[in-house]
């Protein structure tokens, strides 16, 4: 059993993206272990909501990812992934952002630690607005420009573009997995660009 | 080895407090799974600075934990703890200012989730100002005003309150473990106190 | 012509509440001099979302202000008023939320001073989502736990309580009056109580 | 009396920067004007500490101004300047960036519109820790990023860069006019960049 490899369900979104890996690995866990921490601890996310920004600092559109799910159904989601043992949480933003939204997106971390939420998923709904079947899981979330090309790095993803408003719709919002339609308006309100 | 026995290095910090117990504990682990995890996982924390507030809720009192170490010493450290499985940020907040300054102290948690830092704890130096010879910890960090009376429940505790300044001051700072002379500053200056 | 007279449009809203006054009087406009100012100066505005909150300081309920306006309408708002000379923003706010709520209202006032957002309101639609006919105003916006009883000292108002599913609704949001529909939903965000 | 002057104290820090004129002059007040409203009103400033940061978002550098005041002395201060009639925030603190910093200095501004921090500046002291003799002023003060080539367009003024732990040194501090030492410190708290 390789204590490498990554979870599956996750579409490898753990592996590290190669040069700058800011961390060794003795925190690699195996699909087992893994399998059986999520059902013992929650485990720490960062998620990023992209945004294009004019020459003020407002946001004039936000990025969303398409992607199939394990069933092969599409849905809609947002950068996401999970902090690793020994990585720092801005580490762990960009690897994330490079990712899913290739090494040509140029995203402007915030200067600011501090997250515009923190989203709670947890297995079972009710408990919180967001949900995770998989496990308990906390995530802070930022609101984060780019500026060059995103060209997400897995064949499963495209990065759609979209006004505030748009982003904000209910429509948009359903196809959002896990209750995220609610997080990309929390961080709209949080830059002032719901409506 | 009993599923349900506190990590002793934490002097049971660990243990619900009772009453509103907001989950079943499928989530406790036993000591040996908890040091295997440590060394895998970041783990999520809560921490808070409780506070005096005056009737404009301006900060005029900061509380700091007086407690003997494993080693016999005496050092400061703040209102801390891990989130459990299945535990909202919010019930791990109020359990551990519970556990830590009594059920009488009557915290006012406050209505935004948002910390007003997330201060990262690494095992070796150097990484970020904050340092866990234990475990990498990532704590979610907020000002929590106190109205009532802070009995410590465990023997080793004591709540000593000071002014923002001598909370703020050098000497404090290193007698507060772990680099939380900062957080006590960077708490401070959030809410404009820092002089 | 009395130099104490307040603003009439505001129903008195600048009129300091007694006993704790902060500052003493130069600042005082006459009428004609404030609409002077009104059309050369942004003016300094609080504003606070009243809300409850539950023992673990969730919002669970959200405070409106109903009053007639010059015309004889019924229309929603929030706490709000002008900054005066010499006073505090904390000041202020305090004093706005005793004449919107009555002395039994006990305010919490935040021990932070940063408002969850800077609501700019302008005579003109279109430059930003808020709008005053008679003014630039810039409003820090708090949310703000109420935990007594709440009587309105002016005749014309009235404090509904509603859940916060009512208050981002949009029915609401089309009563309150100059945008604050979106204050409300962006007061919501701020403390994880948008749904 | 030219409407138009500006305010000499200021050293021109009102007069608007050409080319994106967000707004008509309605709003431009005579030295007497301006005069007579300092002691009447709280003016609504923006201030912008300006930081280099490093590719995951760290400030590694903060720019201090260095400038001559009216008797000659020279001392430090921030990026600063009112808002004016029908201008948005966000238009301010572009406009006074680039009179500040030079047009090359290509500011990223932030997303957010909520300031670290509220500070407030009254004729005394002792109300609040910041002072300004001329005027009761309530400043929004932001962490901004500058990618570019700072020049001064005043004689007067040079930017200096340091680090974020001299920024925060008692020495650089007293040099800092009207209190602004502790501003410098509440940014860098903000960003987790206090030390």
């Amino acid at each position: 059993m390789s204590v490498r490899t990554p979870d599956p369900d996750w579409n490898g979104d753990d592996e590290p993206t190669g040069a700058p890996t800011p961390n060794t690995n003795p925190g690699w866990l195996s699909d087992l272990e893994l399998a059986e921490i999520r059902g013992r601890l929650p485990l720490l996310y960062v998620e990023a909501v992209p945004v294009r920004v004019d020459g003020l600092g407002q946001v004039t559109e936000v990025g969303v990812l398409l992607r199939a799910n394990a069933v092969g159904e599409m849905t809609r989601t947002l950068v996401s992934g999970r902090v690793m043992y020994g990585e720092t949480v801005r580490d762990a933003l960009f690897r994330h952002l490079e990712k899913d939204l290739g090494p040509m997106a140029f995203p402007l971390l915030p200067t600011s630690p501090v997250p515009f939420t923190v989203a709670e998923y947890f297995p079972l709904p009710g408990i919180s607005p967001f949900t995770d079947d998989r496990q308990h899981a906390v995530s802070l979330a930022f609101v984060v420009p780019v500026t060059g090309t995103c060209e997400p790095r897995q064949d499963a993803l495209e990065v759609t573009w979209m006004t505030p408003a748009e982003a904000a719709s209910d429509s948009i919002g359903d196809e959002l997995e896990g209750g995220r339609g609610l997080l990309v308006r929390q961080a709209l309100a949080s830059v002032g660009a719901l409506r």
